[in-house]
């Protein structure tokens, strides 16, 4: 029913993901989901600058990766993530100065800026431990599924940092409340997966061995859905984040006038007439 | 005690709309509390156009109708608000071109800026379905009374549409918390009654038979207070949205003390020395 | 290991409050944390304009008081604080002019102001009432423990003005959702200690008998902390308030990487390395 997109927009836009082969972690896309498992289970899956560069460019090329239309982040061998590999990263850091520790945080902060602004829904499976930049990885996704023995600390100041890390400042208050999130941030203390449910930062819990099928269920459903129209969801929730009312629903205005361009709104509604259920294809 | 309002200044001001004869809903006003009902219960009170309309233009007028000091909005039929009607407002949009659609999309965004504009606090009762616009028309209220059988659905993505709909990404968050709300506008799920409570979607739920009677014992106390100055605390929640800190100290101190002049705060005062209960005249 | 301080900017940045002497509340310093109760218990430790600017100057002082690294707010005789005194400047408010009520809630705010602007994290330790001022002096806290028996009344609206005071229709949202706390604003109805838990109002709930000691011995964990580090998590919490997500993590970027190059960062890791326990230095 569409004209074939321009070859050249078509070439500049459409970059599939399925085939990458990734050094440092996992990364398999099946079925329009794409999972990233950390893998150092030996270590609990800390991040290195290698990995922290890679996940960086992962996120960045995913913006064009019209194959992939949600995105699962795990950790191998029941834990989710240990944060920055404490020999590997912070022995390092240690001994530079300024010029290149702003190189180093801002190129973790462009891993989450990257996490934001690809289209895709986000979902992290958490499991275990989940600290440092570990933590930030789940707060950066859209959603979080955990387990009861999950253990989410924000744990910079346990290491002598702040707790403005990557965003954590800005991002955890409208997560958990302004209160809640001070006290993580301050105390570096474990939040755990009964609390983390009960104070929204987990969505829901799940048994650990159902953990991750849990967390492809909800990517499978989401990546059924109109999954242009989720990634303009996406966008909004980032753009709006610092707009007045009036700003947003401005924005809102327009950025749905678009969504109604689209050909999955009219496959709901013939699909709602002749009740069936819609099959979407995500333009 | 106060001088007369010049008669232009009080033409353009008090506008009362205690006699107004809605078209496309039920309008009542009773001791200055302004009651809309969605009436079309065989079909969960879906909007048209033309509700849409009119309940832009009632919002609107609520900014100079002095005889009313508290809202509440429900439905008939134990049903909130089904959203959009399929027939009457999504089957046309099908067809229209952007520019009809962007019209659209600001009509409907322009219905909660009159809500969050108008001085008077709204109370949502909220009893069984109440999805979509319904949802949109709940959260955009300043409290929310549901019940254990309430079913509230952002359900926009399964319309093939973007949770983005008039102000959601913005708003939602910042009532639920930012995981909470990207999990409804992602799946478009239905939030129950009592999860909505525990998430702050809900101040608090009521038995079904009792709903609405509760939602006007509380506006009767809202309007029994000091009516402008709770005007002023609506302006402010409204104003403050997207304000640094500092900013919004200032404004309240400014607020603040055009409230400290109203006869209101001498009222209060006075009485309290009197040990008698404050009677607010709103002035 | 570091060079000693330039004498001019020792001077000027390095002024210890330990021996303050408190006129209008108690001010206490001990291994670092400096507690101020206010003790007038008789009538449940009103504020007065005395004591507002007091407080305003201490905290304003705090700036500057490299001997105090965390502060506890609490009342004396089993109440935090009821607010403005009725008779020393409700009343006396009445008779004032415009400039004159705008010059008091100028100072009001400039107190919530400094409380967010000092370095050091502020912990209120509410039992008892804890209503109007007293609220917001809880509210503008960075955390609060609390009581099952503390009764917390954002009641503004009860004396005849409006819910925005000292910043609380920016802040109180931002803490407990934008629902509950426009309830709490219009209505000006108590929270009572189990409910303030589950909203995030309240960190956690002590027994009334141990309330000081739990938080004191919170105000001594972050005081061994790293002090410097916990400042700048303090101040980009600030900061960061109504900022977009990539200002708010360039703005991190920069403030974490001045972290990196203090001592305890560095004191942290060789003291991971060692297997020893971190004695941080706040510098």
């Amino acid at each position: 029913m569409n004209k074939p997109l321009d070859p050249a927009l078509q070439a500049g836009n459409h970059k599939p993901l399925a085939g990458y082969q990734a050094r440092h972690f996992l990364w398999e896309v099946k079925d329009g989901v794409g999972t990233i498992t950390l893998n150092r289970p030996e270590r609990k899956n800390p991040l290195t600058f290698d990995s922290y560069a890679e996940l960086r460019d992962l996120f960045h090329n995913l913006k064009w990766a019209t194959d992939v239309k949600t995105v699962v982040v795990t950790g191998a061998g029941g834990n989710f993530c240990s944060g920055g590999d404490v020999h590997e990263i912070i022995g390092p850091l240690i001994d530079l100065k300024a010029p290149e520790l702003l190189m180093f945080t801002r190129m973790t902060g462009e891993l989450v800026k990257m996490m934001r602004v690809c289209p895709q829904p986000i979902i992290a499976a958490i499991d275990g431990v989940c600290a440092g930049a570990g933590a930030i990885i789940a707060m950066s996704s859209d959603m979080r599924l955990g387990t009861a023995r999950s253990k989410t600390a924000f744990l910079f100041n346990r290491v002598g940092l702040a707790g403005c890390d990557m965003g954590a400042c800005a991002m955890l208050p409208r997560i958990i409340g302004q209160g809640r999130a001070s006290e993580l941030l301050y105390t570096g203390r474990s939040l755990g997966g009964e609390e983390g449910e009960r104070w929204g930062f987990f969505n829901r819990l799940s048994e650990p061995e159902a953990l991750l099928a849990d967390a492809h269920k909800l990517a499978a459903d989401l990546t059924a859905g109109p999954s242009f129209a989720n990634g303009i969801t996406k966008t909004m929730l980032h753009q709006e984040w610092a707009m007045t009312i009036e700003q947003a629903i401005e924005a809102e205005a327009q950025a749905q006038a678009i969504c109604m361009l689209t050909e999955d709104y009219g496959r709901a509604y013939h699909a709602f007439v002749a009740k069936q259920k819609p099959v979407f294809q995500g333009n």
